[in-house]
């Protein structure tokens, strides 16, 4: 059994890891930290795990991480570069949900993260945890960064069309839609239920932190830069993220059997028929990316539809995706749930 | 193996069966019938199946259901009882999840549903299909009447109340709200989306077919009538019913008590502390009742909050329970899932 | 025209206020209060008001406030006792849409609202306003007391019984839903769009705030103390109150026409034929209380359904017939909007 | 007065053509007919119009609409064509909400509509109802085509743009997303709550009939023919549209100021101040287009995010405005609520 720690598990990311490591037939959860929330039963903040999961939220200090196996990171940006050295020092491997280690320029990640990197050594020695690209740095990391919900959804929909350079890198546009969970668990006005439901709109269009990492990952694909304009919108559901791609066609292929060779092998992408329209309830509450191509009226743009559970696929679901292939374990390994549906 | 057929599979029960049965470590999926759908894959109509499970829709008539072991009706009123006999006389044992076989009195049964009854025989044979009341029943049963949404949730938050006469029996009142899709996967004005969200009403007050069958599983635990205003209530949310009980306290006694008492060996009903407020989706996807209660500053009215979601305890989950206690397995089976929150 | 302050318009009652007073043909808006948005625009904060309203915040001190013909306050509870006595000295009026001067009883008003009542003697020299009871005390008084929304959808749906002495006054149930935007817009988790979406529960039960307000009301209605169960619960839609009542008939009488006889001038009340199922949705954004009658199956409980739009007959909209009442001009100025359907 | 037939008034636009038209000062409403409801009173059918339209449906045959001065067709496609020349030859001007008369070029649109065109003959006299372009044609119109939801929110947030040929007309995009209600009122599978609620998908994307409205109307500001990808989507919400456009810069100019002029003098574009993220609500049951400019990293992309209520400015408010103009009365007359936010 994987001697399972967790460090905030207060957030919808936490109690998503609960739900998916609580049911894991690998694991054993060993310890969730909370400072504020110190003593308070796991399944007295989140009824969803009454019976189920029987830990209560202890202090950091008093957690004994270092007894772990593997310590995921369920917090805001900024804590695990903190505390990473210590683990792994002490022989803890580490997955981390934020964005501490995603970044490869360091410089970068300060001026999108607003704060000065307290381990930049450590964010080389990271793998990005997407496994459809890096599976091999995956297995060898002790230090795993797990991607952003948006740049899970935007790099698998353009992964094919980026590495095989038919299209315009150039130019390529994301107009991403999330649902609220998104924006995590923090009590603030503009998600609130009256604020949020029954309306739509786009932010973050100046520039999202989610930027620099979708375009570091596709200009790694590409080996090259590549332009892209990325648009978040919120949308009035709790969870899912639905990315409509374009892109420019430069050379003729057959784009749908190239998606569909890309990603024959993986587990968990599920290449639909050309010409499908997936909802993000197709995959609520489960670790998979369903992808759909489009190219209207025979033109000379490309639309890939891709969605994805942001907090699965997107967060959680991809963390245990990570610790399955670092523990050399069935990739699958408690991650076998059907989406809920309706 | 348990060999599982469907007869009806494209409404919410159908496809939450195939998502619970797919997962069940017992069962074989046979056959999922549709008329209207013969051929299509039940994964091409709910995508979320998609890569789990494999059948196509058949035709009833070639469906070979008299090879199951046991054959679950997810129809509209009226088809099951039609066929059950010949299945019965097959050796197939039969889960209805539509309400043919609920009503013992088979006039009150056709003042309420509207039609004669086509085997009024098999109904006193069938049993009704709460086993946190008939257990043994049903254990023996070739022959069960899956409860309905409503009647779930009610019964179980007054059972204890019920059986012990602590409180007058002649006034009971259920406030009870459904999410939508309890009205099924019909396409009617009234479920539309831009009727139903962002609103709240009440319907069938002057009499919804859930209450002779309430009325009558109180009774039962009662031993002599009871008095019920049943008030149901459209909610804007998918999945879920709470149903608010109020009960005039006529001796007193330690009602916390009794309820743990009443359900402690009970896997699927969950006694909340005094004074819960439990939410609805802390039971989305899962097989479980919640129940909390309150008595309002000390007064005479006791107040039973009792929640569950109303296509798996209050629909699929229930069946596959008892499809568990017929066959002698597990009761647990396949039915392990943690609820989805958010 | 009546010159109009608001103190404290950040919240919803605020600026459903500024929604309804910037289309009122008697009125001039003077002033909008905000000691922490003092400077931005009001319609910078709420984009829904661009073009139609030039005001923006100003600090409480620098508003000139005892100019105004009156003042609203939609302030949390506590603001408006503090400052009445100035104001009314000035000769401005008042109507305070939050609690401070809705209970006579200033010590039961101190219990449930945790603080020592800073205006003692005002209390009996306010008018509770809801005009359907108290309209010619309403019309002289200079301090109205706005009733709170659950306040106002229940008083109005049991008054005719309660007036009349026809049923069992010691066992009254409200079971009350409630839109989020009830909660206001505070920050907090629970009334996160992530929370409280596609999910419903029951909240206050042991004992809400506006349980005194109700109680106080009918029992002047009565002409002796009630007994009353009140149980709000969270919807998941932004407007709306559903109160769903139930009262046991002590004596028989035609209810229905009990009901049209005591509403039939009343402007802002509406009673449905009966037997209807009234949605919160034919409310929407508009000043009335719709009410209908049930009696299931003949028996000896009544089902009252009485529908308001909790930010405007609950809230803002009353506020605004209580200022037409207050300054003899047309009760309906201003309160003309269709509801809002889809 | 201007006197008022409505043919059709059973969905969607046709209840929020009464909304509008009971509060219109310079309007009696005469009738309004459904072939299928004739005799129903339209406030039973949508009881937000209690106490407020007194009309019942009439059997088209029974309306003497050819006593209109303007009648309106809230109808399905089709039908207006079949009914046009006999009432223009009565003296009755027509507004059609449906698409018969948008799209010039009489083939294309038995393409794209899938049937005979009845009247083709009308088709090039009609004015094509987007005031912001048409405003003379529309005023001396004796029949006015008004425009589809998706077209209205497209074609004022790319006009700026197209009509001074700044940017790349060969490939333009728009991801647009709408509320439910943009499907109407029909009982339909894929719009039901439990289909379309916490769930997020585009639709149509190989072609929906709203391209080549949309396509005409850039090709007519353009002078040329413009390359156009459309992608709708459906969101969990009632109303609105939230257009999201790029467009690739040829040209640098102040396109800001170039917006702010293209419609300083228009009553119901609203050019918000740059970088600015309008959400739907904002615009929510008015008569409103607010429109808000970004250039991402100062990169060679445009967004321009354009959003309407798809029944108000993008149906039965941009109805209203178009008779105003057709009536030569004032262009706001009937049309000035503010938004309902939240």
């Amino acid at each position: 059994m994987i001697k399972v720690g967790i460090v905030g598990g207060t957030g919808y990311t936490g109690v998503e890891l609960l739900r998916l490591l609580a049911q894991h037939p690998n694991v054993e959860l060993h310890a969730i930290t909370s400072r504020g929330e110190a003593g308070t039963a796991a399944a007295d903040m989140f009824p969803s795990l009454r019976g189920r999961v029987a830990l209560r939220f202890v202090d950091p200090q008093a957690a004994a991480l270092d007894k772990c196996d593997v310590v995921f990171f369920a917090t805001p940006n900024g804590i695990a570069m903190g505390q990473a050295q210590a683990l792994l020092a002490a022989g803890t491997r580490i997955v981390d949900l934020a964005a501490d280690f995603r970044i490869r320029d360091v410089a970068e990640w300060e001026k999108w993260y607003g704060m000065k990197h307290a381990a930049p050594d450590l964010v080389a020695a990271a793998a990005y945890g997407l496994p459809e690209v890096n599976r091999e740095s995956i297995r060898q990391a002790r230090l795993v960064a797990n991607p952003g919900c948006y740049p899970t959804a935007v790099q698998l929909g353009f992964l094919p069309l980026v590495e095989s350079g038919l299209v315009d890198l150039s130019h390529l546009i994301a107009d991403a839609k999330s649902g609220v969970s998104g924006a995590g668990r923090k009590a603030e006005v503009h998600t609130l239920f009256s604020e949020a439901s029954d309306s739509f709109k786009a932010y973050g269009v100046p520039g999202h932190r989610h930027l620099p990492e979708i375009r570091q990952g596709l200009a790694r694909a590409a080996g090259k830069p590549v332009g892209l304009t990325f648009v978040p919108h919120l949308t009035p559901m709790v969870r899912g993220i639905h990315a409509t791609l374009y892109a420019r066609i430069e050379r003729e292929a057959d784009f749908q059997s190239l998606y569909e060779a890309r990603y024959q092998s993986e587990p968990f992408v599920d290449v639909l028929p050309f010409g499908s329209h997936p909802d993000t309830r197709s995959v609520r509450a489960a670790n998979v990316c369903r992808i759909a191509l489009h190219r209207p009226q025979g033109g000379s743009t490309l639309v890939v539809l891709s969605i994805i559970d942001n907090l699965v696929k997107g967060a959680a679901g991809q963390a245990v995706q990570n610790m399955n292939i670092m523990f050399g374990i069935d990739e699958c390994a408690g991650l076998t749930q059907i989406p809920v549906l309706p």
